[in-house]
């Protein structure tokens, strides 16, 4: 089976697609971007990303390139056109192409482009071992909030973690874990307190983060949102990273100490469980 | 005459050239690049430019494209096919395309993307009459001493003067000026001491900046690196910006408050002078 991409109001092989050299996402990193996961050919919080999606563009400034309801239609063709049951789609959003210059161009037509990729989420080892995770300095712009694809701190802590065996990267600034280079970072407390920053400029505001924070609720988990040291997370009984395709990914060790008694914590598996079951739609929206 | 750009090996009409959606510079802004000024056909500090790209590509651990001797016939090349006499080069390496995962791919090829673009500098009114210049918040990464493409914050910063009928934004961090969105930033003290920040990983190492403090030092011009203060800059004899493409701006008003007697100065009049000598070629190599 071929496998498309969307690109600016074509469905092409992915193998050609292409964006021109002069698109503001390729020479400023002047986009945004999104990652919807597919979990048996459903979109899972389509809503919740269609809507973070928005808000990144108006805080840049840049044209939605259609609307939410256009964007949608045209992922789940890209799902259909690509025969996805399990995996994710790709979004991305740049100001568009206009030679080159840091103010923006006027009368520019915003650019979208979509991917997917075929994953299986079932029985990942991660889910029922958990993942180490290390430490590094927070380098990043202070926007975090806005989901663009300035990403290359980012990179750099990820290679980082991935030398140190590790499966994620938390950052830290101030002596606190601000996220994970791709994920948002949580720990459970000795008493049993569930901790994650909450949203400001210093992280991304998850959309699976939002999520877990409503099934902690339902499941009648005592959350904070608050900072949380790295020696708060050291001393943690339970820790885990969330991101669109880490689902509830438990962490069993930080820098290389057992988080706990270093096995996969109680917690963390009944957040896994309940997510599993809302991202497959046996659960209800979550309230 | 048609224009051409460099895509990969190929030089292609600047219409058609396009990269592929997975490279890493459009998805995750990892990448570098150099705009190299050409005058009267002539590649200004084309060796300075070559040696940064080297040293941008191996802090992020990219590899060469191909040797700095090559990338500079390339870009010789395609100022000939270009028929440019005077404007700029603009070359930008990427780590390559591969599917998208935060952590470096393995066995990738970087990629190499060239443009050129015609100015005409003789006779430009910022010369003459100089700018005004806004200052804002610094909000940055925390490595500006390699050239990314991780620009979206100094577009924002950019955009910002632009809206405020400025030519630049100064950043501001700390109290203290780091650099200009896309320039350094200089100030002539009252005890005539030319300033500006020494090169560290707050501030990109202009390379025009370096010239212009080889100039200073043959012009018999004191001069100091250190930070700066917005007050001292407000407090300034003369104020300028460097790039490779705005020389030595002099700046007139910073944040409407004008500078010195609120005209061109005469230490940045002698330094463009000085620089547009250098630039032509009608000077000896700065020393």
């Amino acid at each position: 089976m071929a496998r498309y991409a969307y690109v600016n109001g074509r469905y092409i092989p992915h193998g050609d697609a292409a964006v021109h050299i002069e698109d503001r996402g390729y020479q400023f990193a002047d986009g945004v971007y999104e990652v919807v996961t597919v979990l048996n050919g459903r979109l899972v919080d389509e809503e919740g990303h269609m809507k973070r999606l928005e808000r990144s563009l108006k805080e840049l400034r840049i044209a939605m390139p259609t609307s939410a309801q256009i964007i949608s239609m045209i992922a789940r063709e890209l799902v259909a056109k690509n025969g996805l049951r399990n995996g994710l789609v790709y979004m991305q959003v740049t100001r568009g192409v206009a030679p080159r210059n840091h103010a923006f161009p006027k009368d520019v037509k915003p650019a979208l482009v979509m991917t997917t990729k075929r994953i299986a989420f079932e029985g990942q080892k991660k889910f029922t071992q958990g993942v180490p995770v290390i430490t590094v300095a927070d380098i990043r712009w202070r926007r975090r909030d806005i989901k663009t694809t300035s990403l290359l701190p980012n990179c750099l802590a990820k290679q980082a973690a991935e030398e140190a065996g590790a499966y994620e990267a938390w950052l830290v600034e101030d002596g606190c874990v601000t996220e994970g280079s791709s994920s948002n970072a949580w720990i459970i407390t000795k008493d049993n307190v569930l901790v994650t920053r909450a949203p400001a400029h210093e992280i991304l505001n998850g959309i699976t983060r939002q999520t877990i924070l409503k099934l902690a609720a339902e499941e009648g988990v005592t959350f904070e949102e608050r900072p949380f040291t790295v020696e708060e997370a050291y001393n943690a009984k339970e820790a885990f990273v969330s991101s669109a395709t880490s689902f509830v990914t438990p962490v069993v060790s930080i820098d290389g100490r057992p988080v706990g008694n270093g096995g996969v914590g109680t917690v963390a598996s009944k957040l896994l469980e309940a997510y599993q079951d809302y991202a497959a739609g046996r659960r209800g929206q979550a309230a």
